[in-house]
Formats: structure tokens, C-alpha cells, sequence
């Protein structure tokens, strides 16, 4: 049982779309990740997800709008909804979901993390 | 589906103590709280319950140790952990929880909040 310094936690890793555990709520996961550039289009059929600008600008595209997330702004994109995580300059989220959550959903390619690193 | 802004949501209510509902991942919920003075002394028998100080500073006191944060900062109270929430000065946080969870734990008293409000 510690604090976790978000500033001081983003520093422990580089790499890009490799969330990294900072801990868990009950079922759910504390996630932090570094993205920049475009991911893959992907649902998760049963897990609602939770991301948070904490630096950076980042966009959430869905099939019929683009969402614009700047620091200090979140969102939940629910269950089923297919998403397509973007972001121009390198941005870092904390992400908020179950621990069964792949991060590439239903698709499965290079970007796929089966077992999320912890830093703590 | 919207996106939040915390700062704008922090705007929409002044009550002290009374966690508001923003959102839901799965079994848990997202809540903004403004905390000023302290709170009740109390632990939550089923639930983890995630602090994250978005303004000003925040202390979670333990029976062994105090532990300050500060903005940017989070820290997970385990289950079963009883803690004291303080704050010398009014202090914004972000909290996630399942939601079944009280904000006075096992305790009951005027500080109770059974059903929170939602802010969207």
C-alpha cells in the first residue's frame, strides 16, 4: 500500500500502447499508458473503459464522430462501442477497466498485450 | 456517451463530504468528491477504494502512519483498511470504487450519503 506520483510513474516506462498496472479496484485495473499515432479499431463486448487525458491531447474516433480529450478530461467508452484510439503529439492516459480487458479487444495482431506489465 | 471535464464538473456542485456519481466502469463507479476538514474514521469490508487528488492536498491518515498527497498523486485504500480522509484546505478528488460502496464504510452517521447524486 503506497501513493503512486503519476509524473514520477510515466517516467518508469517508454514504451507506446503498452499499458503498464498500477493497480487494482475490486475486478477492475489502474492502468497508465503512453500513445502517440493511431491504434486499431477494436470493441470490448464486456468491459466499459475509462480514459483519462493526464498529458497531452488525445481523440477518441467512433464510427459516427471524432471525441477530443484534452488534460483534465476523461471518458468512459462503454462496452460493445467500437473506438479508435489517436493521438497526434505523444499523449499519457490513465485507464480505469476490468482486468480481463485486452487492450486490442477482439482483434488480436502485433499490437495485442496478453499480460500487461506492473510497475508497482 | 460524452466526454468530462473535470474542472467543469468540479463547478457543479460546492457540498463538502458528498460524493457525486460521473460514471460507471462495469461493477464500479467514477465520483468526484470536495473535501475540506476531516472526515469519519471507517473501512469498507468488501470494497478498494482509489483516491486520486486532481486540487490541492489531501491526507489519508492509517492507525500506523499518515500519508500525504498531493496533485496528480493516488493511492489505493485496500479493503478492511481503516482510514481517516483529511484535508486542511478544500481539496478536489477523484475516487474509484465499486458501487456498492458507502462513503462512511461500516459506520453510520450524519456524514452518510446512501444514494449519491449523479452529476450527468
Amino acid at each position: 500500500m503506497q501513493k503512486i506520483n503519476l509524473s514520477e510513474a510515466f517516467g518508469r516506462f517508454e514504451e507506446l500502447w503498452s499499458p503498464k498496472i498500477i493497480g487494482e479496484v475490486n475486478d477492475c485495473q489502474v492502468k497508465l499508458a503512453k500513445v502517440k499515432g493511431e491504434f486499431v479499431w477494436h470493441r470490448h463486448e464486456e468491459e466499459d473503459e475509462l480514459f483519462l487525458v493526464v498529458k497531452g491531447r488525445f481523440t477518441l474516433r467512433f464510427r459516427d464522430r471524432d471525441v477530443d480529450l484534452e488534460e483534465g478530461e476523461l471518458m468512459i467508452v462503454p462496452r460493445g462501442v467500437e473506438h479508435l484510439p489517436v493521438a497526434d503529439e505523444e499523449a499519457h492516459l490513465l485507464v480505469f477497466e476490468p482486468g480481463t480487458t485486452l487492450n486490442t479487444g477482439e482483434v488480436r495482431n502485433d499490437r495485442t498485450v496478453d499480460s500487461p506489465e506492473r510497475l508497482y
